[in-house]
Formats: structure tokens, sequence, C-alpha cells
């Protein structure tokens, strides 16, 4: 088993009403690595500069995550500046520096084309095709976007979403894409491009999941997010949503409507805990046993008397 | 058993993407006992003018209603008009008219003040103080609010969330009233004034109740909204979740965590059926057959393996 992560590595400066930090490890192949190797090996390819901290290289490498395709380049490291405000909604970027990401084309090692699980974070979507062309024969495959490329390269998104098995998008993001308002015809629109599913992920209101024809009373799935009474810091939250979920599929081996449900909800869980403190922090001491008590508690927090049948969560997915 | 409903009843002007409507039967107390009937008897304290169209009488007797409570005075009904931009958020309010609605004191008739279901519709929390008083021993009591009241009667407001059992709310109204923006930590404050529970809807989002101090395992409960391809007017939805929650309660006869949950879903049903149309219109139609049908539909749109013990949704809550 094994999954491939491909994105970016980067140092980043976060201002939120909690506190601030300065030049802390992110990115979200960082994010997407850090959460999803509490489930498999994760392998990571990615561009780093020269003066990328040697102590996180070797924070990742005492974690469940090959590094071997963390490509380093004369120059400096992708940074992001964000802040938020005391909502805690949407970060306002203060400053993007690509530095060593602008000249980045992923190169997969030999031994890594035949992994089975391949998530593709938040990069230029040609990028994206340039991994999905490397690789031999997947079992599973997932993307993240935004909203940027939907304008600047959307020919090359659309062609990257009707190749992957998965799409994880935020709400707005599927309702941009789709240019269509209403949530449920913009998800059946993009579904029409050809994934097998679709993940909206809704922040504090919590994640759906719509698979096939998008048809309500079979395929589709809905949680919501884990309850918090205190958020510190939302940078990851999507990127460690994608590891929980592509993390568990990993772990199970299943591709079941019913696995995709559970898969949904590690993700929950996952993103819930990375939000409670600044960075990749939380992540660092973050234990399968604390995953599974939050499960436990979106079980109950979520639990009415199940329908009559339920024997079609057993169907494939793909 | 019965349901005893004390709120506005008013002629809309409403603007939506799909159309218009001019003075059209509105009001939470018509929106209320129009879908609440569908459960259980429902008795109406409200005003109206002398201008009220006998249509619209005749109408709510044909439900199982009982109108005797409609106070008819010398002058105008309550008129409101109201837009919807083209996300169908909040409603810009182009126009206010009180009228025979400024007046306004309820008196319960004699015979209705041992109906063991009491639901105080969005008015002067003053006037739903005066309702709690005439009854004499209530099984069950909730209130609607709005922001308005929470600045103009804060004080009235506080004492009517103490008194009743259950206090039914918008996410931004928790947030304000409390003057918290964290929901978890809003909704424990709220629920520590008194209430047995508090329900929090979320429009698109869904709905969340908390009960008891609001621990996260056992004592809340979330739902996710109906998915509907196609919204068109979003007007009443507040007021038939109420319904739907306070009818399946009065009808269901139980106290427990368990019926509060399944009323929840009822809440979320009726009012997705509400906003598919304009104003009242869907609910003319709509059957308890077609109300069970997206009961089931949420059942299969949030299962997931139910965990170990649900013993503790047998509970009762008051």
């Amino acid at each position: 088993m094994g999954i491939l992560v491909v994105g970016s590595v980067g140092l980043d400066d976060i201002q939120a009403p909690a506190g601030s930090r300065t030049r802390i490890l992110g990115g979200a192949c960082t994010y997407f690595a850090t959460a999803a190797s509490l489930y498999d090996r994760v392998h990571m390819v990615a561009v780093i500069g020269n003066d990328f901290p040697h102590e996180h290289l070797e924070f990742l490498g005492s974690r469940n995550i090959d590094t071997a395709g963390l490509q380093v380049m004369e120059g400096k490291t992708f940074h992001w500046s964000g802040r938020y405000g005391p909502d805690l909604d949407d970060a306002e970027t203060l400053d993007t520096q690509l530095n060593v990401f602008a000249d980045f084309h992923p190169a997969i090692p030999e031994a890594w084309r035949d992994l089975p699980y391949v998530f593709l974070a938040n990069i230029d979507p040609e990028l994206q095709l340039e991994v999905l062309e490397q690789m031999r024969a997947p079992r599973l495959t997932a993307l993240d976007s935004m909203n940027y490329w939907m304008g600047a390269k959307r020919q090359a998104l659309t062609r990257a979403i009707s190749l992957v098995d998965i799409v994880l998008l935020n709400e707005s993001e599927v309702k941009l894409f789709a240019q269509e308002g209403n949530l449920v015809a913009a998800a059946r629109r993009l579904l029409q491009l050809g994934p097998k599913a679709l993940v909206i992920k809704r922040g504090e209101h919590g994640a759906m999941l719509m698979t096939h024809n998008g048809d309500l009373r079979g395929d589709c799935f809905a949680v919501p997010a884990y309850p918090l009474d205190r958020v510190v810091d939302p940078t990851g939250a999507g990127d460690t949503f994608a590891a929980g979920f592509m993390g568990y599929l990993a772990r199970c081996g299943e591709l079941s409507i019913g696995s995709l449900r559970r898969a949904l909800v590690h993700g929950t869980v996952v993103a819930s805990f990375t939000v409670q403190d600044f960075g990749i922090d939380r992540l660092r001491t973050l234990t399968a046993t604390e995953i599974e008590a939050r499960y436990t508690g979106l079980q109950h927090l979520t639990y009415l008397a199940p329908p009559a049948d339920v024997t079609a969560l057993e169907r494939p997915f793909k």
C-alpha cells in the first residue's frame, strides 16, 4: 500500500485572533502528509529551497513519511502569509512568494509510480496532469483545487477532474466551477465530467459526499463538523480533511459507498484537530486513539435510527 | 392534546429570483399553524385587521386549526414586504407595517389555557411573557425570537428564555444573544439561563440540538438540511421548522432525547418543503406520506454505523 501526495511545501506566516506565527512549516503537501501518515505510509513529492530548515526535514522523516521525492532547488522555499479575522472565516492573503515553486515540475521516482493511492493537493492543474501521466495504474486518485485555477487554468482543471476518481472542493468552489448557485445542481454538473465521487467541504458546517448521479436516495451523505468550542487557526483544515479521508480509504482498502462515508467522517475528525492549534502543531501529538474518540463522538452526534435497508452501502463506488 | 401558537398573521409581498407575490397569506403564526396542523390540532392566537381576506380564514378553517383565538380589529392587517437576492440568503426587508399588530395583546381563550404544547412565535418577548402567564401547566413550551428583540427588549427576552423549555434560534441569533462568536460556547451560555434544549437553525446547513450542559458526548445532535436542487422562497422556513419540531413532539407524546432528535429531523423536512414554493403554497398540498419519504431520505443521507451504546437517547430531557 502507500499514498503519493504532490503539492506545496512552504514556510508560512499566520496571524489569527489567538496569536501569530512566523515561518512555520506549511503547504498543502505538508499538512496532508503529516496527517495521512497516521493512517498509512506517505510519499511526498514537492520542492523546497536551500533555505528550508533542517529541523522540518527531520520532523517529516520522524513520521511515517518518505521524503525522497522532495526536490531541493537553489533559492527560497515557497512562502505564504495570511491573516484571519475574528470570525475565522477565509484567510486574507497578505503575501505569496512562489520562489522555487514557480519552476516546479513533479518528478515521480520510478519506484513510486505503482503507488495505489494518489492525492493531488491544490497546485496548478497542469502539474496535476503531469503526475497522473507518470502513474501506472493507481487504485484511487483524488484532487483538490481552488478558485484561482477555475479562472486561470479552467481547461486543464476540467481535464484533471475528468481523470480522477474523487474531487474534493469547498462549497463555494463547487458552485464557482459549475457556474451554478444551487449546490446540489452544481455538484451533479461536476460529477457529469467523470469523477466517481465529489466531496464538498463546508468548513464549520461539515461536509457532503455525492456519488454516481447524485440521487438523493443513496448517492448522498452529509456529516456535520465536529463541534469545537475554540478554533485557533483554520490553515490546513482542507488538506488534513483530505488526509483523513484518503488515509482511511488506504488503510481500510475497501472502495464501497460505506467506506467513503466512514472516510468522510475521518476527514472531518482530522480537520477538527488541525484547527485547534497553529499550523501542524496539533498533528504532531495527535494519536489514533484520539481520532477514534472523536469518530465515536460523531457517531453519537448524528445518530438517528437506521433506515430499513442499508445494503446499498456495500456497493462499490468505482 | 393540542398545540397553542401565538404570533403574527400578515399579508406579505415577496420578491425572489423565481418571481414575486403580492399580499399573500403570511406571518409566523400562519406558517406554523399551517404546517403543525399536519401533526396535531393547532389553536391560533393572533390579530388581523378587517381587511383580512375571507378566503384566508376559510383556508385556515379547512385545516386542523382552531381560529377562535384570532382577534379581528378595526384597521389593516400586519404587512411585510421583502426581497431575496440571487443566493436566497437573508431577505432584505423593504417595508414593515405593524398596523393592528401594534396594539396586540394575546388573550388566551379560557378553554385553551390547559393546552399542553405552547409555541411562542417570534413576537415582542413581553407578549410572549403575557402568554406564559396565562397558561396553567403546559407540558412543553418553546419560543422563537430574532435579532431585533435581542437589542430592544433584551431583559424581557432573557426572562422568556429562562421560562420556556426549548429555545429555537438561528445560528447568528444564538451568537448575537450570547455575545460570543463561537457557536458551541454561545449555545452553552444560553442553556445556562434555564431552557432544557436549544435548537439552532442553520438554514441550508441544517440544524443542531443542544441539551443539558451541552456535553459533546450525548447532549448534542446535528442534522444536515435536506438537499434541494431548487429553492423558490425561504420565507417561513424557520416557522415551519418549528412546526415540524413541535408537531412531532405533540403527536409522539414522548419527551426524551431520542424524540427531540426525531423532532429535529421533522422540522428539517417540513422546512425543506416550505421553501420549494412561495409562501405557504407547498404546505397546502403537503401530505404525511411526503414527510415520511423525506424523513427516510434523511436517515439514508446521515446513516453511519450506530455507536455501541445509544441508551442515552431514552433519557427524558425535562
